[in-house]
C-alpha cells in the first residue's frame, strides 16, 4: 500500500511538472504573439515607444526559452518518460525554438519601426501589409490554440493558410518592386515594408512548424516536409 | 560475471548507437555545406543545372533530419541516458534543425539562380558577395569541425566572426540600395543579390547556434543569448 501511495505521489508530481511546462510554453506563446502584434502596429503607426517595448520583451522571451528547455531536460533525466510524455517534452523543446524565432522576427520589425522617421509617416503606405498581417495572426493564434488543447482538428486549416500567405507575400513583393521602380527615392522605405512582409511570412512558417509538432505529440507521426494533401491524409488516419 | 559481460555488451551497443548518430549528423553537415557552396556558385555563375542539383538534395537532407531525430528519441526512450549523453542527444536534435534551415537557405539561393536569365549574366555584379561568402563558409566549416571534435577552443573565434558578417551584410545592403537608386531598371536583380546576402547572414547565425550547442554538450552551460565577452568568459571558465 505504501509503495502504491508513493507511486501515486510520484505520478502526481510528474503530472504537475508536465502541466507546469505546458503552462510556461503558453505564457511564452502569449508573449511572442503580443510582440508580433505590437511590432506590426509600431511599424505601421511609426510608434517608436511601442517598438522599444517590443525589444525590451526580448529578454523575457529568451529567459523563458532557456528555463523551459532546462525544465524539459531535467524531467527527461529524472523521470525517464516514454511514449507520449517523451514526445511532449522533446516537442516542447522544438516548439519553444519556433516561438523564440517568432520573437526574433517581431524584434526585426520593431527595429525598423524605430529607424523610421516619424515625420515621414504616411498611413496608407502600409495598407499592402494588412491582409498578410491578419492571415499570419490567425495562423499563430491557431497554432498556439492547437498546442493548448492538443487538438489536431484545426491543423490542416492552419497549414492550408500558409499557401495563401505565400501567394500574398509574393504579390506584395511584386507591388513593392513596381513602386520602387516608379519612385526610386522611396526605395529605403519600400525595403522596410519588404523586410516586414518577409518577417511575417516566416512567422507563418513557424506557426506551421508548431502545428506539425502538435501532430507529432498527439499521433506520434512525423509530418514535417509533407505536401498539404499528405498531411491532411495523415491527420485523418 | 555474466551480468558484467552483458552490461559491457549493452554499454558497447550504446556507444555504437551514439557514434552512429554523430556520424549521421556529420554526413548531414557535409551535405548542407555542399548545398550552400553550390547554391552560391550557381547564383554567381548563373548555372541553372547546378541550382537544380542543390534543390534535388533537399529531400536527402530532410530525410536525414527526420531519421536522426527519430534515432535520438528512440535512444532516449530505450537507454534513458543522463548527463553528457542526454545533453548530446538533445543537442543533436537542435543541431539538425539548424542544419536543415541552412539547407533551406541554400535552397532559396538556388531558386533565385534558376529564375535568373542566363543571358543577363554579368559576373562582376556579384563581387559584392565574395567576402561575405568566404566568411560564412569559414563559420559553417568551423562550427561543424567543433561538433566533430567536440572542441570548444575555436568557438569564440567563430562567433566573433558573426559580428564581422553582420557589418559586411549591412554594408552590402547599403551599396545595393545606392545601385538601385542609380539604376531602377536593375531593382529585381539587385533584390536577388540582397536576398542572397540575407540568406548568407542567416547561415552565419545558424553556424553560431551550432557552436552554442557544442558548448552545451561539452560544458553543460547554456550560452545562448550571451554577449560575445560573456560567452568567451564562460568558455574559458
Amino acid at each position: 500500500m505504501e509503495n502504491r501511495a508513493s507511486g501515486q505521489h510520484i505520478s502526481h508530481l510528474f503530472d504537475e511538472e508536465m502541466e507546469n511546462v505546458r503552462h510556461k510554453v503558453l505564457t511564452m506563446g502569449g508573449l511572442v504573439q503580443q510582440q508580433m502584434e505590437q511590432a506590426v502596429l509600431a511599424f505601421i503607426t511609426s510608434d517608436q515607444e511601442l517598438a522599444e517595448k517590443v525589444l525590451q520583451q526580448d529578454d523575457t522571451v529568451n529567459n523563458l526559452e532557456m528555463e523551459i528547455d532546462h525544465d524539459c531536460i531535467e524531467i527527461i533525466a529524472r523521470r525517464q518518460p516514454t511514449a507520449i510524455d517523451l514526445r511532449m517534452l522533446i516537442s516542447v523543446i522544438k516548439v519553444i525554438t519556433d516561438l523564440e524565432r517568432i520573437g526574433d522576427e517581431a524584434g526585426r520589425i520593431a527595429k525598423m519601426a524605430i529607424r523610421l522617421d516619424a515625420t515621414d509617416y504616411y498611413h496608407d503606405q502600409y495598407h499592402e501589409l494588412n491582409h498578410l498581417v491578419e492571415m499570419v495572426k490567425g495562423m499563430l493564434n491557431g497554432s498556439l490554440d492547437a498546442f493548448a488543447r492538443m487538438d489536431i482538428e484545426s491543423v490542416a486549416k492552419i497549414t492550408r493558410k500558409d499557401e495563401k500567405v505565400d501567394r500574398e507575400y509574393t504579390s506584395i513583393i511584386r507591388q513593392l518592386i513596381t513602386q520602387m521602380m516608379e519612385d526610386p527615392r522611396n526605395i529605403t522605405r519600400m525595403l522596410d515594408v519588404l523586410w516586414t512582409a518577409r518577417a511575417l511570412e516566416r512567422i507563418g512558417d513557424h506557426a506551421c512548424n508548431i502545428c506539425e509538432h502538435v501532430v507529432y505529440i498527439v499521433k506520434g507521426d512525423d509530418v514535417r516536409h509533407l505536401k498539404q494533401e499528405e498531411l491532411e491524409h495523415k491527420i485523418k488516419k
